[in-house]
C-alpha cells in the first residue's frame, strides 16, 4: 500500500506536484476502514458498542496517518504500520473516554455528540477506555502481520511509554493538579508535552520503526514530532477562544470557564500564534535532508496547525 | 535465580522433600522487591503514590509466583520472567482499583485498607489504573533483558487478550450486567473464566513462554490453570459467605448483599466444595508427564484452594 502520491527525486516545484488534499483523503479513507475493522464481535455487545462509539465519531484521524507517513518517510510499506495507526487512535480515544469522565473534566459533549459515559454510563465508559488501551498492544503484538518480532517490540516499548505515567497520564494529572492555580509556562508545556506532544512524537517514531527508520531519521523526527506537538496545542488553546462550540464540536470557553492557564493567557493571541508557526518551521526545517520523501509530513505540519483543521 | 528447591528426578517421597512453606517465602520476598523496585520516582509524585499504594498493598502475590513456577517448569530462569510476573501483578491490581470504583462495584475496603479511591479520589484512581495497565507492557517490551524478542511479544499479545475484552474488561462488564439477575451457571463460569481466570492463566502461559515451552507444555499449561482459576473463583465465593470481614481483609458476605449469583446459591455449599477439589485433581493430573519438575505448580493449585490461603 502507498499513500503518498509519486514524486521526483528533484524538489524544484513539489508543491504543484504532491496533491495534499488527495493525500489526506486517501489516507483517511484506509485509515476509516482499518479502525472499523479493528473491533471484532465481543460478548457483551453492549462493551464493543461502547468501544466503537467512539473510536468510530470521526475527527481528523492525524495520529494514524501521521504514523503511516513516517512509514513511507523510512521507506517502508504503511499497511505494516495500518495495526499500529489503529493502535495509536485507539489510545488517544481511551484518553478522551477517560479525559471526560465526572471524576475528570466533566464533560458532555465531545466531537459534536454526547461523550460515551453520557451513552453507556461511567462504569463502561471507564472499561471501554480499558479495553481499547488493551487492544492497542493486541494490534501491535498479534495483529501486525510481516513486521519484525524486534521492531514491533519497540513499538510496543514506545506505546507504553506515552499511554502511561511518563505520557499521556502524568499529564492529565498534572494538569488536574493545575486547575484553577497559576502555572507557569514550564508547568504549561510540560502539561502538553505528555498530554499531546507525547503521543503524536509516538505516531511518527513507531511509524518509522516499523518502517526500518534509522537512528538519525528517529532522531530528527523526535524533533518534528516535538514541534509540532507543542504547536498544536497552541492551536487548540487559541481556537478554545476563537472558535464557536459548533465549530469545535466541543464546549468552547471552556479552558477560560476552568480558569486554565493556556499559552494565549501566559503570551498573549499574536504572540501565541508567532510561537506556533515557529515550532512548525523547525519542526519543517528538521525533514530537510529527507527532501521529496518527506513532503506529507510536511505538508501534516502546516496542516495541524492551519486554523480550520 | 532459582526459586525451586533442588529436587531429585525419581517422583517418590517428593511430599517429604519439597519444602512449600520455604518455597512460597522465597518466591514471595523476591517478587515484593521487584515490585518496589518496578515504580521508579515519576512526575508528578502523587501518581506514584497511588500507584504503589496499591501495587504493594500485600496479599499472596499468586499470580506473579505462579509465572515463576511456570517459567522454572519449563527449564527457563525465573529472574527472566520477573519483568512479566510484576506485569501481572500490575494488572491484577489495576482491576482491582477500577473494579472498587463507585461507578463499579463502589467497596470502600481492601486488603484491610481503605481502597484506592477513597485514599486519592476517583480521577487519580482511574489514572493510576491506567498507568499501572500501561507500565505492565513497559516491564515486558522494555525492562525484560535477555528475553528473546519473539517471546517477549509473544507475551505482550496474551497480556492484551487477557487483560482487555476478552478477558478481564468483558468478564466486568457481564457481571456488572448480571448484578441483581437470575444468572445460569454457564455465565457465572463465564464471567469467573473472564474476570479471574484468563489472568490466573496468563501467569503459567507468559511464564512458560518465556522459559522457552514446547507447544505440549503450553497446552498442559492452560488445562492447569483453567482448573484452578475455577477452583479459585468457587473457593472465593464460598469465603464470601463463611469467613468474616477481618479475615478476607474485605467486606464480607458481599456478594449476598449484592444478590450476586454465586457457587454456593446455584450448586449449595458441600456440592461447591466438591466441584473445587474436583477441578484441582483435574489440574494437577495435567502436568504428571513433567514429574517433579511440576511440584511448585502442583503445590501452588493445592494452595489456592485451602481454606486460608
Amino acid at each position: 500500500m502507498t499513500v503518498a502520491a509519486t514524486s521526483p527525486d528533484n524538489t524544484s516545484g513539489l508543491a504543484d506536484i504532491f496533491d495534499f488534499k488527495a493525500y489526506l483523503a486517501k489516507a483517511k479513507a484506509t485509515v476509516e476502514q482499518a479502525l472499523d475493522q479493528s473491533l471484532v464481535p465481543e460478548r457483551p455487545e453492549s462493551l464493543r458498542e461502547a468501544m466503537r462509539y467512539s473510536l468510530l465519531a470521526g475527527g481528523k484521524r492525524l495520529r494514524p496517518i501521521l504514523c503511516l507517513a513516517a512509514c513511507e518517510l523510512a521507506g517502508g510499506d504503511a499497511a505494516q504500520a495500518m495495526p499500529t495507526a489503529v493502535a495509536l487512535e485507539m489510545i488517544h480515544t481511551m484518553s478522551l473516554i477517560h479525559d471526560d469522565l465526572p471524576a475528570m473534566d466533566d464533560d458532555d459533549l465531545r466531537r459534536g455528540r454526547p461523550t460515551n459515559h453520557k451513552v453507556y454510563g461511567e462504569a463502561v465508559a471507564i472499561l471501554a477506555g480499558d479495553a481499547l488501551l488493551t487492544r492497542a498492544f493486541e494490534m501491535v503484538a498479534l495483529r501486525s502481520p510481516g513486521v519484525p518480532p524486534e521492531r514491533l517490540l519497540k513499538v510496543v516499548g514506545e506505546l507504553s511509554l506515552v499511554a502511561g505515567a511518563p505520557g499521556l497520564v502524568g499529564g492529565q494529572v498534572v494538569d488536574l493538579e493545575s486547575e484553577g492555580k497559576e502555572v507557569d509556562l514550564e508547568t504549561l508545556e510540560y502539561i502538553h508535552l505528555h498530554k499531546t506532544g507525547a503521543l503524536l512524537s509516538a505516531c511518527v517514531i513507531t511509524g518509522a520503526m516499523i518502517g526500518g527508520a534509522d537512528d538519525e531519521l528517529i532522531a530528527a523526527l523526535r524533533v518534528y514530532a516535538r514541534g509540532i506537538g507543542l504547536a498544536f496545542q497552541i492551536i487548540d488553546d487559541i481556537l478554545d477562544i476563537t472558535a464557536s462550540s459548533e465549530v469545535l464540536g466541543k464546549t468552547a470557553g471552556k479552558d477560560l470557564i476552568a480558569d486554565k492557564t493556556t499559552y494565549p493567557k501566559l503570551l498573549g493571541l499574536e504572540e501565541s500564534r508567532k510561537r506556533a508557526a515557529d515550532l512548525v518551521q523547525e519542526a519543517k526545517g528538521v525533514l530537510k535532508p529527507w527532501a521529496s520523501k518527506a513532503q506529507p509530513l510536511l505538508a501534516l505540519a502546516d496542516y495541524i496547525t492551519s486554523r480550520d483543521r
